[in-house]
């Protein structure tokens, strides 16, 4: 969570889930639709905030990576890796919605290319750290809308801010 | 949104639905587990903080139900009610938390009490307001385990706290 009166930079909200499938390219007029798909393990819906920077992905991604969110077949809170599942990105640029009047704004939200550039090295970091612990990661295209299909036991949102 | 120095009284996260199905019921040594399900239309999941009381319902409820979140036919962005789609309402407790190293606390949570009566005046309250509008509004038992499965062509996830 982010410190009382710091700029918040990123927000994540996370879901447990037994299975996760999430459109990266949509149909065309000559392709079908791709899909990536997770067992069980959890889903980390992304959006960075104007400010945002390369400094704060290590300390996001050692943070998210190691809370004790997934529950083992003894019941036995652990993280991601422990489990160990699969994890799942999803950029989720309306996550910095601000409401004004009925229309939701987004006038924090970090410049698409910025935002594009973070999002590949989170997802990079992810990768790099989940390696050795035999968790499979996947995510979403940046940009695209994010047809996802989610099977849960329990979704357990969490709100984590950076 | 919360204003600035303002208290959370309470946090919803916001997804968009093709179809959701949520277990309100488990399965027992001698009944089946029971579930809702709505078609296209919006998912709320709510926690209440300490401090939270009825004073506030009114104002969510009229916020959250008349955001425009909802995609129509023509791609027009329209609030569930001139959707219309469905409602379903889900207790998420989870969503109060804040983590200290690896964990997650839930201190500021209101008690379990004062929880459930809140989220049984905020479903009435929905019901209410969404009578003439043709929405279905369907709802999670408060303190259970949210066993959900949730379909989308975009969860186009928001946060709203206030």
């Amino acid at each position: 969570m982010s410190e009382k009166g710091a700029v918040t930079v990123a927000r994540t909200v996370l879901q447990q889930c037994l299975r996760a499938t999430l459109q990266v390219r949509p149909a065309e007029e000559d392709s079908e639709a791709q899909f990536v798909q997770i067992e069980r393990g959890m889903v980390i819906y992304i959006c960075f905030f104007k400010g945002a920077t390369d400094d704060i992905l290590p300390k996001m991604v050692s943070s998210l990576l190691n809370l004790r969110l997934c529950e083992s077949d003894s019941g036995k809170m652990v993280s991601v890796a422990e489990l160990p599942g699969s994890l799942l990105i999803v950029p989720q640029a309306t996550l910095g919605g601000k409401c004004k009047g009925r229309a939701m704004q987004y006038h924090n939200n970090i410049s698409k290319e910025d935002g594009l550039r973070l999002y590949g090295a989170f997802v990079s970091l992810c990768e790099r750290e989940l390696t050795a612990a035999a968790v499979t990661v996947k995510h979403g295209t940046y940009g695209n809308r994010q047809v996802l299909k989610l099977d849960t036991n329990g979704p357990y949102t969490h709100l984590m801010e950076f």
